[in-house]
């Protein structure tokens, strides 16, 4: 029977219709609510388990639940999500998905502010109706499938994948209607038995020297369905870019090592994603990848040596389109890999998707574009130019090199308030649960706080006079104490200390100075700034006020100031969408100037500055520390 | 110093120059004399003996050469041909190749008749000096590359495969001048350190269901260098391409090691010429393929099933281009593999090729063409019309299936002579020694003259009222014995039966007339015909009066009758060596019309009258018994 029932995922409040019989893990994975189900539903690993109070709507507990939960979970309403089905008993039935079971949220780095596009995909797929040959009709399968479209859907000239060749046979002899689909309007790289057409996935990647985050985007309509992020892998090799070039040149096999390794990481997330959604890897036919050159070099194998020896020369700079089997990315073997194309040996393809996905390859007025990472891209436009730089920031926004950092997951302290008088520290927490750390945006509140309220002074020491608990001494370091053991969900206090708020006052110094630098060069001031856009990890928590505080960014009203998110993912996925978006991409490295601040005198200069809080140039941050 | 020596290399009679110092391997191998050298000339397998009379030009017998050669044969001059050297004691060095050193001869199947065509190859190599990269100059890798050959050489809008970026830098920094291997004016293939102008191959293949012909080309001059084969290790898996397909059903892979099997026999033949001529694979940059459908799709690693069930439709007709690395093709790998177009399920790319080489695609008299082997492809041109079809002949005239039958290598007996009163025959043996059996065209001969003498009947039964020695009974059969044993290399005596008789008569019966099939068809009177080529494996030594004596082909002038050996070899190197040849090549399939003999009531008719000697349709062979 296909009679629906209403089905309520708490705490998401997302209401879902399924059909009668089905477990609750697929309604949850069909409707991208993430459950935890190692054992791909198996009944075995117990990860899936939900609480269902009123389980009128449900089959009773089975004989495979019953040795996976405890006794008195399954008196609290515990199921598996696996072995849970929905019956006719009930017209809704209630599911709260506990924080245990959820698929760790990665707060913020799935999120980035695409502008909206017309979707316009590179891939189609086109049903048609193939005859039969006889001994009259000497067609051969390709000519037979070739005639199809032209006379159906008047498609010519296309190309047909060796691959797809080899079985065609079999697929024609199958059905009469059969699902092309076609790449650029050229080559044909899938035929399916049957109508398909519903069936058209792509994927937009960012390969962040930390991170992976893949985005998979329903293709027909161009919506985002679900995106899912894990550590680049390549970190085993090495933190930083340096240090994996480094490590590429050790022995002859370690470049292999990196490139298998990222694209290794890459199929989990493809994995994920696909059984997650319910859906056959097959049915993605292209990846759109971005990130920095460093990491486009790896990934697709090329030497890197040179990029890490002045003049720091990329290998080669345009759009690389290749076939997905070809660098073993587990989607349609006949897909195609796009990596964006890069603008010079430090500023990589993630720029080139800022300055999409950020709109600022359109001419207006003087915008500031950071994408702040462990390398930060800093692109400055003004007056029909567009000019770019990068530097070294470091980790420290993504808590990386802090004592008590971490990244923007459930547990982070996400922000900070610190009395004046009592110097009590008020913070939130991400998801539910004791803090156990402090992602980037609660680092920014932290020194922000710490400065306006006196406790540390403008190069980032603490004050001697000040006297509270929360103040101490630790070996050679001073720290403050953000929360107490008693109150957060690690054994220790969470404390930032004097040597974090060097790294902190490194990183942004860093940052500050590479966007003075272009400024400079344009000769456009703050006061010109029409926008200042902000890119990263860290996202749309922020205070903007304690960003200027510490000198981070300038100074300028906050309503000229945006937070994007993951800017680099969302051009990905304009460029997935978008014919007219890729064409663009394709054509900003040529329109884009590159600085090299390795040689500036004035970089050196803004940054000694810079190492001040908010800047030892007084001038430059007149409201930032009230 | 490079003084020249003159080496006469016997029983050849080739007479070379070679440098002093140069071992006699070295010059045989430049010069495309084969001799055995199982280890590679490490003085250790000692299959490269070779007798020098008079040894003043050749260093000392070596202590290397004293273990593997006996002390009599050192006495009769023999050396190790990788062990001796050319000295300057003599400015003539007489060496004779004994038959057992030799590479074992294929004859006539490595020997087609191209026609000459200018060279003008798909692949050519340029080299440049690209600049180095500055702080100032920010040009990557590949741009640099580019600029350069567009300076240099005039090429614009070039594709770089990904294999070549990935290891350009190091190429690049390795030396100024560097030598760019282009595919079509579109495609960098290869970027080698140096100028390399001058390693520039190509590789000819013929896929035959009983034996892969690869010969090397250079495709600086469209020169053929070398041409070796093998059986097609295929065979293993069946002798023809039903049992073939058959087996490609029987489990999922075994379509996969039917591909492997073939590629594998391809690699053994391109790591023999590599390594005889002393070029590396990674200089060969492509390969023009050619065989019947069936070969080619089970190269290609199409579904095959269809070609071997009515309407017998093919995969794909079209050229196939494709890389060398995603077929396992060992030559660069970035290099293209092409195969030719078919024309239809039964009629191949050899069949394109064949038209190619015997130039009967241009306009012309009539002209039949035969291509003779386990499949026979007959093709008519007449009028400005090319038509074709297909038998199956079975493999009688490669000596397969025929008690004593062999293929035309040493040993085989080529040619037979009867004596019409004393029934003694006459024959000749390819090479030196004792015959071991029959090749094709002494089979031809046999045949020939048994009904010429009487011996057997014009339905290729044996004569009882003849009274000779050499005709007896042997269980069921009779035989007539054309070699005693004392003659003969073997421990029997060589003899042809009643039973291979018929063999031959099906064969021939269902050569011709498909040939009578296809003239009837346009109107052609066999006295219109032009000419008659015949290609195959049998070769030149077929005795024209013979074939037409067994109503094997059409009674005509002997001056019309053309044998143009491994015509689809030829046709192979054409499409090689000159684009406008491939092109052509390209075009063939569409010019050509294929006639299906399966619903042919004339074949029918005209086959049952082949079956008779020379034909039960006495007006047509006037002449042929004379």
């Amino acid at each position: 029977m296909d009679t629906n029932v209403k089905v309520l995922f708490e705490p998401y409040g997302r209401m879902v219709e399924a059909k009668i019989s089905s477990t609750l893990l697929d309604v949850a994975q069909k409707n991208g609510i993430g459950i935890r189900s190692e054992c791909g539903g198996k009944q075995v690993c117990g990860k899936c388990r939900v609480i269902v109070n009123d389980q009128a709507g449900l089959n009773h507990i089975t004989d495979r639940e019953k040795p996976v939960l405890a006794e008195d979970e399954i008196a609290n309403g515990y199921r598996l999500a696996c072995e849970a089905r929905l019956t006719s008993g009930s017209d809704k039935v209630t599911v709260m998905v506990p924080v245990e079971s959820r698929l760790r949220p990665r707060r913020f780095t799935e999120w980035g502010e695409e502008r909206r596009v017309r979707p316009e995909p590179i891939v189609k797929k086109y049903p048609v109706t193939v005859t039969r040959p006889s001994l009259e009709d000497r067609m051969s399968d390709v000519e037979r499938l070739l005639d199809a479209l032209q006379r159906e859907q008047g498609l010519v000239d296309l190309t047909v994948d060796l691959q797809i060749v080899r079985e065609l046979p079999n697929t024609l002899h199958s059905s009469d209607t059969i699902t092309a689909t076609i790449w650029d309007e050229s080559e044909i790289i899938s035929v399916e038995a049957g109508n398909t057409s519903d069936k058209l996935f792509g994927l937009a990647i960012d390969i962040g020297t930390s991170k992976i985050t893949c985005s998979l985007v329903n293709l027909g309509n161009g919506e985002a369905i679900r995106s899912v992020s894990m550590e680049n892998p390549q970190i085993a090799y090495g933190e930083d870019v340096i240090s994996r070039i480094a490590f590429s040149q050790e022995r002859a096999g370690n470049r292999r090592v990196l490139q298998e390794s990222v694209i290794g990481g890459i199929n989990v997330l493809v994995g994920q994603l696909c059984s997650e959604m319910r859906i056959r890897t097959g049915n993605i036919y292209e990846a759109v990848l971005v990130g920095n050159t460093a990491m486009h070099h790896l990934l697709l194998g090329l030497e890197p040596k040179y990029l890490a020896r002045s003049p720091f020369t990329p290998v080669s700079r345009s759009l690389v389109d290749v076939k997905a089997r070809d660098l073993g990315i587990e989607i349609n073997s006949c897909g195609h890999v796009l990596f964006l194309p890069i603008i010079d040996g430090f500023v990589g393809a993630d720029a080139v998707a800022d300055i999409l996905s950020a709109g600022i390859y359109r001419s207006g007025g003087p915008a500031l574009l950071l994408d702040i990472g462990t390398n930060t891209e800093v692109i400055l436009r003004h007056g029909g130019r567009i000019i770019c730089c990068s530097c070294a920031s470091g980790p420290a926004f993504e808590g990386v090199h802090i004592e008590h950092g971490m990244k923007a997951v459930d547990g982070a302290i996400e922000s900070i308030r610190i009395d004046k008088e009592t110097h009590d520290v008020e913070f939130k927490v991400l998801g539910e649960g004791k803090p156990v750390g402090l992602c980037g945006s609660a680092i920014i509140d932290a020194v922000a706080q710490l400065l306006r309220v006196g406790i540390i002074d403008s190069i980032g020491k603490f004050n001697a006079g000040i006297k509270t608990p929360r103040l101490r001494e630790a070996g050679k370091n001073k720290e403050f104490v953000i929360t107490w053991s008693e109150e957060a969900g690690i054994d220790s206090d969470i404390t930032i200390s004097e040597r974090d708020i060097n790294e902190v006052l490194l990183a942004k110094a860093a940052i500050y100075s590479a966007g003075a630098v272009l400024m400079k060069k344009m000769g456009v001031g703050k006061e010109e700034l029409r926008k200042v856009l902000i890119a990263g990890a860290f996202g749309s928590h922020v205070d903007k006020r304690n960003a200027k505080t510490i000198g981070l960014i300038p100074d300028i009203d906050d309503g000229r100031i945006s937070f994007l998110g993951n800017a680099a993912l969302a051009g990905a996925k304009m460029a997935l969408s978008s014919r007219s978006m890729r064409r663009r991409a394709e054509d900003i490295p040529s329109k884009v100037e590159y600085v090299e601040l390795a040689i500036s005198e004035d970089f050196r200069r803004e940054f000694t500055n810079a190492l001040w809080l908010p800047n030892r140039n007084p001038g430059s941050f007149p409201n930032a520390t009230r």
